[in-house]
């Protein structure tokens, strides 16, 4: 048997395995496509700086289809907007994007908008309309689909408009087939936990029924952006060094060891190049292919570089944490902690964690977990997340946890790179540094919710007590008047106050 | 902030992702570099219909690794080979193969073998060696690299020697970083696995202490290949249909769906074009795009077409099945069933089923699970693999089946698309019908093992009836000749005799 050989487009790898990017299935495609067109919107504007302004409407077209109904699907943000000869292939090319850098975004992939687009051509064959405007005095708008055996955008009309406005912002629209009234509990949960950890945003969901669905901003507060940033040089492989040297404009080690790797001075580079028994003065470009394994080898070994800073990182903060969760949540009690800076493998990383008591959480037999990363909610297989490992493990009985309590916890994992274990994004993989992390900022929160739930519990103690002293010091009393051969009992409404009075102040 | 677009290269795209082709970790990387090399071995023998010699050798290279040992990993086989012309591309580049065809093959995504090679690259800086040989006079031997932000080979040498032999097959030889005493035991377990089900094949591996696991086979027979086959009109989208009439020889509808589908005939042709309103005559190069939607949505709206036979699927069989697990686990009991061959989204599947009592199978609390897709073990994530599932919802007391019995399981999916949901390849998706099909395999064999149970216990209580009978009835005998007044006790052994010989009967 003669075997013929092929080659296939990166977009046509992902048509054939669109399960693996989330679009498994009319319900999940549905949500898929919501997620990743809203993901793209709030990272639009918030590396802009604008409080996001993100409106998303469903509206059925067509009950036709075979596997769901078809759908129109506008999505709508005031972000950066794409500049004009990229929204071709930011839209209609997979692997295409802004987001193949050393920075914090939602997306990561540089997939997930471009899947949604594909899913829908390949359900319902129309194109997609993007209008897009980076602020300039122009809208362009553009009519498109994806040749997907070329991974090329195919632009089926142009249209050039005057931006009177200033407007600023992308607007994407096409149809797609799904099953939105099974898809809609993901949905709306995805849009509440998004307004949880985006406590800045308006977000707007108009669902085929009409139904408005509205998250309001609470503040205008953002956390800043993330900056770009060079590798850490525990994070490197042979194949990033390569890169570099390619590039780089340095002439030799020393210079190249400060300009191309994150938190690399000029007292660090040299003790590490003598560690590493590089000259200082060697040219970067002249490395040999075993002097670049060696140098990779001795970074991973060396000790003296400093952990990653935060800068490329864009955590939300306590105070936006805490908003969103009030916001969303409304509980008796919270209590909130981010975390200091640590790294897996060269990739720097955040855990920011809260716990939440009372209020709207449900009494559950297992306490309710919110998981994010970068901003984005995990709804999907929680049982194999590594957060759920570490809560299993905690012995809650010492927080003065029972079962049947109403409580929430919320972790938030930034980094540059989260250990997401499948491309669909749904659970992070237990790396002991980052498991390290959220065990202690569970730990810390659990601690201030111990003294929380010990006041309360001194507080429902004192009042018993009160209770029983008021029910029985009048019998008390009347007895003792009786015993004494009186008359009157004595007013026991001071005493009484002053019982009262000591527990207050204790 | 101005943003900056770029395209990435997919092997660029696998090579910042690499998680999620299963290169997470130097433990996890070693595994999945032996599997995916042995799986591309066995498939190459499979299909030319050789039972497979594989032989794998791992040697320590250098223990200068950051992260872990360097290895040499060299695996040979005698499959159909790679033609000249393409071993470049087969080896250097992400996404070229031979598996993007609609056949049951091991591997599907074309992308394990080029990553392990890419792996070995970015962590060791040194070239693959592959030599191949389709049994023509000429081997041909490479030295390539991958340039993975072109996704391109890179060439640094090629002999050409003479084929005396006639040998036919592949040799791929490379360097990768590693942990192998940290993978060991998954990978011996995934080797025993493959042995299961492949007992026409023998399987050699040397490890890097010299140690050689040995693998033989117990038969020459294998499943027939599997042929490539045309997609079933339920599992076909706009984007498929599209293609086709791009590539189709055929001028009109009717010779259209019977020469470009699976199992149309001309009645079912016919009759499908008359319900879905297109005419026999029409021209499929001239479906206008809405027409094409349309022929999509009517083919899954038809009841009329044959469900996909069997013909692209290379189920193991029963006897291969039975012959495998007494090979590996010599057990007391088997029973093995093949499932009539199903579809779930126009893919064809057959689920085979096995269940083993005894031997060398160890009591352990769970029933021991063996799960096979497309004769690849599956040996992460089984607890969300839908085979757990079935195994949990089944009332084991039915088929007499008791906690701690030396039990397991054994299921082989067999399907043109497996519903993998991870590049992994590490379980199975919760698909209805395939849930389904699993179920009732299971009970089938369950049923039977019931049989075997209740025999046991039987003749265990008949046994046991015995063992009362031969005790009292000396004693019996005794007391009654004293009640008697005889002297001599009759013998009894022509009593126990035939009370033997009438369990026996039964």
């Amino acid at each position: 048997m003669v075997e013929t050989f092929e080659q296939i487009s990166p977009a046509d790898f992902f048509y054939r395995n669109r399960d693996i990017a989330g679009f498994t299935n009319p319900t999940r495609a549905i949500f898929s496509s919501i997620r990743e067109l809203t993901e793209n919107a709030l990272d639009a504007s918030d590396l802009h700086m604008v409080p996001p302004d993100v409106y998303i409407r469903l509206s059925e077209k067509d009950s036709g289809g075979p596997e769901g109904e078809v759908y129109g699907l506008r999505v709508e943000d005031n972000g950066s907007g794409v500049p004009p000869r990229h929204i071709p292939s930011a839209f209609g090319q997979v692997l295409f994007g802004s987001k193949y850098k050393l920075r914090q975004t939602r997306g990561t992939f540089g997939l997930g908008g471009t899947m949604a687009i594909l899913y829908g051509q390949i359900t319902t064959h129309k194109p997609v309309h993007v209008a897009s405007s980076t602020g300039t005095s122009r809208v362009y708008e553009y009519k498109l689909m994806i040749d997907i055996q070329k991974n090329r955008p195919i632009i089926l009309d142009r249209k050039v408009n005057v931006n009177k406005t200033g407007w600023h912002g992308t607007v994407v629209e096409y149809s797609l087939e799904g099953d939105y009234y099974r898809a809609m509990p993901k949905i709306l949960e995805y849009l509440k936990q998004t307004a949880m950890v985006t406590p800045y945003a308006n977000v707007t969901f108009v669902d085929p029924k009409g139904r408005l669905y509205k998250f309001t901003r609470v503040t205008t507060d953002m956390p800043s952006p993330p900056e770009e940033t060079f590798p850490h040089p525990y994070g490197v492989d042979v194949e990033t060094i390569q890169r570099i040297t390619k590039v780089t404009k340095h002439k030799n080690m020393f210079d190249f060891m400060q300009k191309q790797f994150h938190r690399v001075g000029g007292r660090t580079a040299q003790k590490f190049l003598e560690f590493a028994g590089i000259s200082e003065k060697k040219n970067p470009k002249k490395l040999r292919p075993q002097e670049i394994v060696k140098l990779v080898r001795k970074m991973k070994k060396f000790d003296g570089f400093l952990r990653p800073d935060a800068s490329c990182l864009s955590p939300l903060g306590e105070e936006l944490l805490k908003v969103g969760i009030l916001k969303e949540l409304n509980p008796d009690f919270i209590a909130v902690c981010k975390r200091k800076p640590a790294a897996y493998a060269g990739h720097p990383f955040i855990v920011e964690a809260a716990i939440a008591y009372g209020g709207d959480i449900p009494k559950e037999e297992d306490i309710l977990l919110y998981r994010f990363a970068n901003r984005i909610p995990l709804l999907y297989d929680e049982a194999s997340d590594v957060t759920v490992k570490v809560i299993r493990s905690i012995n809650w009985r010492t927080y003065k946890v029972s079962a049947d309590m109403p409580l929430a916890i919320v972790i938030h994992l930034c980094s540059t790179k989260v250990p997401y274990k499948t491309v669909g994004k749904e659970f992070i993989a237990d790396r002991p540094e980052v498991r390290k992390e959220i065990m202690n900022g569970i730990r810390e929160v659990a601690r201030r919710l111990r003294r929380f739930l010990s006041k309360k519990e001194h507080v429902a103690r004192d009042r018993r007590r009160l209770s029983v002293f008021s029910r029985y010091l009048p019998k008390i009393a009347e007895f003792s008047t009786g015993l004494a051969g009186r008359k009157k009992t004595p007013n026991i409404g001071k005493l009484l106050k002053s019982v009262r009075k000591i527990e207050e102040g204790s």
